[in-house]
């Protein structure tokens, strides 16, 4: 228990049900002076709204977010932000079966079993993808305020979906093409194919998994507070609290356990006028501290678990076999919806560094945002 | 700053540098009554200690552990439990050019930069593997904990290195074979490619990557607080704090984002009389819980960044560009003496989520150990 | 920032303003199955609501509390319990005249200072006493909590205001008659005392001080992490996060400056079957553990710094000294609606503390409460 | 159990037995660039020193400490200071019967309980005021930081023991002479009888209680992070780690119950040309926020448990009450000594705070200390 705490200094608190009352979050710790409107969390939490197209759950919500405390004047008071949705378009009655026949790959065995049935499982309650929801709303907060004090940007796409993956793209297609198509891939003609292969899954009663590629871009170097606070570490944590994600990886990740030394050591230079590495192996963090290159950071996502496609599993109260049909409205795969809640999670982690290494005071001075 | 500490109910502060008097850890949070004396945590510690083999650094240290306080007539206290080793073979003047031209793919620059340049950046300091020692010493006690209490083991070993891959090996070869020869690998076969793998890279004045992957077998169910305090969440922030860990996967992995619902989703079943997926393409955790499966999560190692190879790279001095030819008693690769450390790190994390799950009580009774 | 959080096992978390849109708490980490309604948390709410007698403000708020998340079926979930009271009555105009002249005995200018003007000065904002209904909703399930499963009970009286003191009483008498009067004293003679006294200071312009005691009775022996995490540091602590408190002392307390050891040392003996001690100098802690005896805690209050009798203050526009009246609603002395509040926070500390020692397990079974 | 570590950026862990092998400190989240040395740490904590006057216990330790870690080349790295004093004159005999006949106004017997008989008992083990030198160590890092930074200087001294009470003294005097004798009373007259009455007890085989009154100066204002990291309720909480501390009190403290707002409101004025309390009965502290002015607390100890005269207690192997005599060598009155603790637990709480407001950097530049 009392593990929906995340930072030490830009701290975020996770609340609500994905069919209780709410859903929303609290920040301790954002400086005191930034601007801030429901607006500025609403683009964010827009992108990731269900109902929006073809690609994604049918549930329609409207997710509108309210601000409750630590907004004054249009400004951040220093004082705690707490943030909601409310949650309308609920229908539970799908979730009665769960009970009974536990659906593969969720928790809801292991939820009932932990907080010995007294959990709320509709909708998979505190292990939905809707709790994501309250992430994004801290970090709309985190993003501002990062690109307001530092300038840093956060930019993360669908690198690949069913096995699809989108061709090297230069950082200004990236940030100009993601949100141009519902699969959230600056390639666009590789967007197409992964929105039918998409298409042709949920008709198959199936689901997809994929890969979300997250670029940070002018990150002051020497964020992250080694051994254990390490910026990978922090991050790492961060992107894993996110429903569905199986592996983290920066840099050359995974394919550097193949490399040479020789290959992989990024040589310093001069970059812009300051030292920094030449290549970007280590995706812009060397020893857990960022380099001032460029973060990198992919984050694999396993097929969504809900499926139409009749399944096996435990009839856990007669003890046998049984059939599962998931009915409800779902995603068939979270990848796209996914691509607004990564930012979210690495803006946290580089806001709470910041603040943690002194880089963003504790009071903005200016007209901060 | 204040980074140093892992855990919230099992705690571990590591402290010392690799040039330094010692390098240590105190553990906050063990509860009493366990039986421990420095013989079960040197015998972990021996399977990482430096200059046993070829395969590793020539740095000669003997690594004799002593418990400074925490433990009284050969139990655990409840109190702090302040553990080092002191330094003895440290040849430091090797380290002088760091200054001038930082070893690409080192924290050198960014730890100077960071910390002013007060940091002590002899053998890497703060950023040497040998820290990793200080976990060990932890996870030798959480090993214990976990064992003596809940009968769980955790079984690391090196699944590939240099390319080279291990074939998929039962459990029990695992537990006997895996330290059996001096890469940590249990497939003996592949070992010993491994071995000149690593004998040739060396040679080239090179090193190699690989990937560790770790078992841990009877983790009880449920362990695991989400949303933030997930399990997966807390061992990848545990093992990326490993220098040169640049990825994490749990079961399938990256392979997951390729793979659709119907493939991936483990069904539930009967397992030895427990409810408990009948597949493990989750890796032992479905919602940030344990299943009582298997836990199982690999790790990817850049390859060492220290190569005696002439590399170009920055003089911050002179501000041009020079050559930087790394001396000093270096590891060809780090894999196999990253065995026990992730085996550590896995430990630490259990053994907190135990704790914080009420599975393992603040005193043992019996004997415990 | 991010000082708004307190505990580490249930972990409570303060929000709101005091002329936001709301005051509020969110608990992570309370056990899941506790029977817990809007109700429960209503009544002792309801004890520090405002408007209600001639010794408090007359702000009248119906502060209705509404449970937001974490309960579900009438039982918590084992998830965050967010809960808020509206603000209603809401009269902000008084305020302004607080940028200019600062009122004596409040925060106004410190915390214009630390927040550099942005902090939300209405009505004290986040210094108001208002805050404390936030304090008192998770207050009241700390103590549902402790009542159902270890039999706890917490009660807290005015023990002194404004210089008149009430006699020792019996415990029964605390328990049946310190809410039946308006000034919380269970001392029914003293108690009109006390009325009269604070209705001559408000006439007067002025306001009065006073002290809380608070008694908890069958607290389990042993609670409280020595050496920093003691029971009392964590009482002391939480109770001085109650606005207006400028002391706290245990048992003998500040009496025990001026006694030898032989007259304050409690000797051991059998009470109740169990070993305890016979005599209470200690207040019901030593070494920084509960030893199974009455916890006494007293809390001294300040005169409220609100009075409506001219006062010298700077003029910080001017730079030079002023006369301020402070107007708006107020109360003339703290003491008796800071007494619920007393009780939760020591409810607060040693629903933490139990939980840490494993006490009260994380899933309550059989029908708690 | 984990309950060692204190604060949020400077956070300091104790470790140590009073005889086991050492007592020590880790700081983590000291800032790089402090010149320190084992002399600075050294001045004080000799002021704690034991045995070296008739009016404190007669074990004689070096104490001389020892810098494991974290400092290099005379400078602090930012890494994890460790530090420790090894034991050395312990005499651990005649702590046998404590197991049989609990010592009256110590913890024995509820640690036992707590930590199931596991715990070290031998002079009251993590109970001991030896402990407290670690808290020196760590209190010497901060006040030396405090002072380089930002001036600030705080200055404890016995106030009052036995009954007997220093007369009000201005600052310099308190500088002065408060080591100037061994009851660390800047009053020499009282100091005088102060020093009679400590022998009289000793003789009688009993001790004495008393006050320690700490004023820092030059503390900046807005220090503190309400509602609950307050900077009162964090010195409160860690003052109340002190063992034999019964009670903390701010500025006016418990008188201020008794007094009108009209008397006990400071006004706000022109202090050395910045707005600050022309009075001080807040003992600057202000809604949790320090207001420039003196900070003054004051901390209640009651008499030394451990008295050489008899005392009636349980005898808890044979279940009837019985004769203790406490053997060993004790102080007769703990507040002597106390003086460098308390000054160090100030000193840890302010630079604390200093480093969460920013008013520290992570690094000092130029020549600090």
């Amino acid at each position: 228990m009392s593990g929906n705490m995340l930072g030490k200094r830009f701290v975020v608190l996770s609340f609500g049900e994905s069919h209780g009352r709410c859903v929303g979050a609290v920040i301790d710790g954002c400086p005191a002076g930034l601007r801030i409107s429901e607006s500025d969390i609403q683009s964010l939490l827009d992108l990731r709204r269900p109902g929006q197209s073809i690609v994604t759950t049918q549930r329609k919500e409207e997710d509108k977010v309210e601000i409750l405390s630590g907004v004054y004047n249009g400004y951040t008071t220093g004082a705690p932000i707490a943030m909601l949705i409310w949650n309308k378009d609920v229908v539970s009655s799908d979730y009665n079966k769960v009970l009974e026949t536990p659906r593969p790959g969720h928790a809801d065995y292991f939820a009932r079993l932990k907080y010995g049935g007294f959990n709320d499982h509709r909708g998979g309650g505190r292990f939905s993808g809707r709790i994501t929801a309250g992430f994004v709303m801290a970090g709309a907060v985190a993003l501002k305020l990062l690109k307001i004090t530092l300038g840093v940007e956060i930019l993360a796409y669908s690198k690949r979906i069913g096995g699809i993956e989108a061709k090297p793209t230069p950082i200004e297609s990236i940030r100009e093409k993601r949100w141009s198509n519902d699969v959230r891939c600056p390639d666009e003609e590789v967007a197409e194919s992964m929105r039918q292969a998409i298409i042709e899954a949920r008709a198959a009663g199936d689901s997809l998994g994929g890969i979300v590629e997250c670029i940070a871009i002018n990150v002051p170097p020497t964020l992250g507070e080694p051994v254990f606070d390490s910026l990978d570490s922090d991050l790492a944590k961060a992107l894993l609290s996110i429903p569905a994600v199986k592996g983290v990886e920066f840099g050359a990740g995974f394919r550097a356990a193949d490399m040479r030394g020789s290959e992989h050591n990024d040589p310093l230079g001069i970059v812009n006028g300051r030292v920094a590495p030449l290549t970007n192996n280590a995706g812009g963090i060397v020893g857990g501290l960022s380099t001032g290159g460029e973060i990198v950071v992919r984050v694999a996502f396993k097929p969504a678990s809900s499926i139409s496609k009749p399944q096996r599993t435990l009839n856990v109260s007669k003890g046998v076999m049984d059939e599962v049909v998931v009915t409800g409205r779902h995603d068939p795969t979270v990848v796209p919806r996914a691509v607004p809640v990564v930012e979210s999670m690495v803006a946290i982690v580089l806001a709470d560094h910041a603040l943690r290494a002194g880089l963003i005071p504790p009071v903005l001075r200016g007209d901060a945002g």
